[in-house]
């Protein structure tokens, strides 16, 4: 016996769309934090963000449809943050510390929205730029990122039957429960979602994050995604971004001030959050580079998030200076984040048990493998490699040397004077999977 | 083509119970303003709450299974306050104050627990007593009686097909619009839902509430539920309620602390509430004694809210003695919240329109009207005259006496007492239907 609810099924039938983002905390905690310093810090401060497909392989011009691409962009510009959103990121407490976002931020993010975008169809592919005040363009990061990936898995679905539908999600499931199982057999381990640029979709990355949470218990602290963070009371993780050290040195007079730029970033950001959320990020213009020019006190910091070296690799060249510092390593933090999964987390965790405080941040390969679950086959449903960088900043041009030279961004030209100017070696090529 | 969730479906099949009461915000807004003041003032007063059912041909412990509503109680108390929950209350405005909730009763609100109860079947009726301090049995008002009530529905439903149940509720959906449709003809209405207490089940009131939202626009100002207000962004709607000047009554040592005692707690509101909130229930002993030995300051209040007396007379008693008293009634407030429905709403905003502002609370006629909607007949739909009232307060018996004399509670001693002292008339007794 079937019973219809007419009232849901009609109205489901005026749905305009179905809307990829619902909601302006259906963004990474990063965002906040780092917005909130750039409004008191740098309020005048233009930046554009632009769209970066490195997976060209993918037409996504030909895959996703513009009208139907314009229509999300707009309701995401349509979006407000509403009294309760205001009222928990105002009441939450994040790493344990109340009030992290003041009542004058509040207040202005009330006001928030999205601002508008440039958008042309070329070569196959999108050109998307989103061009302003950098304390409104930044907002599009992850909303540009979630609204093409999910109309790029929708565009690969759209032709599946039913149960084909039904085998694709059982299959994906039992595959992230097998990952769920292996990684149960860490005691120690320390993980959170990182996954919400790169999801499959919104529904989908809310059930890998539930599934965690009910998998690995206090192992999993929480997650990067602060609308799941908020609706299951979970910790919102994250801290700043490679756009805060692109900017800083994009707007840095000469070479010496651009060689300064990393640090200026983080003694900034240290005073902003009066000694909190010190986690910084090592590889935007190279590690080595980095960590040889910095001055001592960026030891003192609670850890590093190596994001483009070769985790083991990267882990230990930090420790080595640690140590060359004079710190106890054991008493730092490093956050892995760049492309992980089951494999490297196991093999990272196993190197370094006991000799550094480790945690994960796991992204594309937690909210985004259907690796063979396709009954149809193919690879539509594979992620890509699909950023949104900050490409100028009031007019001039921004740069990431990172340490894959495939992860770099930017002109060319400019990219050589920062190898210059930071003394970049030749950095080994590795495969860009996510 | 059916596609089944196992599942979800094998989860459901585990179900202990569907839980009736499924946070600590499901209840009445008042409850807690309340309950922050007694915590702050009186928290060495013991109180005991007892259910009363006063529709006794209604044999509630016939129709109720004493093991179901044991595993509802016990559901119950395994509640807590969830961090968004405290994170809402504590960050909210309500009547457009911040921080209503200080942040001391916010922490101790985190370890609340509702306390034991004493549950026992007697001459086809179940005595339900909560005994302990104040600050704990008082919350137990409102779970209370939503469980009840809605076991009381289940029951009626048990043996129902499908189909009928389909009917009736588009039959009380249908009902419940018609209502909708008269009152948006009322364009200075103001009104919100005061149903939760007596609702026919915590999914039917959610519905009510939200057709009222679409329904009724800017006239439907929000609810007593606080969960649903949270839920919905709707205001959290209520001040006080009887039991304040019961066990202010209760407590008082001679016969002039008991007159004196209806002011005492005016003036322990006011000043707890920093003159905010001033809305005062003429009728715990008697609106005509109460009107007429009230000190001037009364007069100086918002409003009442008359809970007892026929809306159009005892409005008019109201305005009279704010006349008499030199104050202009079309800046006073009165709330209309006793058993109303379509016809007296309709009948009382019509009559006071222009001469006093008016605010109605519409209760068991929103959130439980079935009549006419069963489509097996009978009337075991049919709300009853339940409630939840303090009866002792430190062992001394707890007296209301009310406008109407079929809504007294309490020892015959010692409200004969209270008449005298009150001074109280005779009252004309009317049928209490909700």
């Amino acid at each position: 016996m079937t019973v219809t609810d007419f009232a849901t099924r009609t109205y489901d039938h005026n749905f305009r769309l179905d809307p990829i983002v619902r909601s302006l905390l259906d963004t990474d905690f990063y965002k906040l934090l780092m917005l909130q310093m750039i409004r008191q810090l740098h309020p005048e401060v233009n930046a554009t963000f632009s769209l970066i497909n490195r997976t060209r392989t993918v037409r996504l011009g030909e895959i996703i449809d513009e009208g139907e691409l314009r229509a999300q962009l707009d309701h995401a510009r349509s979006l407000r943050f509403t009294k309760k959103e205001l009222i928990w990121l105002a009441g939450n407490s994040f790493y344990g510390r109340a009030r992290m976002f003041g009542p004058e931020f509040i207040a202005w993010l009330s006001a928030f929205q999205l601002p508008d975008y440039e958008l042309r169809r070329a070569d196959g592919q999108y050109e998307l730029h989103f061009d302003g005040p950098w304390t409104q363009t930044m907002m599009w990061e992850i909303p540009a990122l979630t609204i093409i990936n999910e109309l790029k898995s929708r565009a690969a679905m759209r032709d599946k039957g039913r149960f084909a539908l039904d085998v694709l999600y059982a299959r994906a499931k039992a595959h992230l429960w097998e990952k769920v199982e292996r990684l149960r057999l860490l005691p120690d381990l320390v993980i959170s979602d990182f996954g919400t640029r790169r999801r499959h979709s919104f529904l989908w990355q809310r059930w890998c994050v539930e599934a965690l949470k009910e998998g690995l218990g206090d192992r999993f602290i929480g997650t990067s995604n602060v609308l799941l963070a908020m609706d299951a009371d979970l910790e919102a993780i994250g801290t700043n971004a490679h756009e805060l050290p692109m900017v800083a040195a994009a707007l840095a007079e000469d070479d010496a001030a651009l060689a300064h730029a990393p640090y200026q970033v983080l003694e900034e950001w240290r005073q902003h959050y009066n000694g909190n959320l010190l986690i910084a990020l090592p590889d935007a213009f190279g590690t080595t580079a980095f960590l040889a020019q910095a001055p001592d006190w960026v030891a003192d910091w609670t850890g590093f998030r190596p994001d483009s070296a070769p985790p083991i690799e990267g882990g230990e060249q930090i420790i080595r200076w640690w140590k060359e510092k004079g710190r106890d390593p054991r008493e730092k933090l490093l956050i892995f984040s760049d492309g992980m999964d089951v494999d490297t987390i196991e093999d990272t965790y196993r190197h370094f048990h006991g000799r550094v405080r480790m945690s994960f941040g796991w992204g594309t390969n937690l909210t985004n493998d259907f690796r063979g679950c396709d009954p149809d086959g193919g690879n539509g449903l594979d992620p890509i490699s699909l950023v949104c960088k900050v490409t100028s900043a009031n007019g001039r041009p921004a740069v990431k040397l990172s340490d894959n030279p495939l992860k770099a961004t930017g002109d060319p030209a400019e990219i050589a004077r920062y190898r210059r100017v930071f003394g970049t070696d030749v950095q080994e090529a590795r495969p860009v999977q996510v």
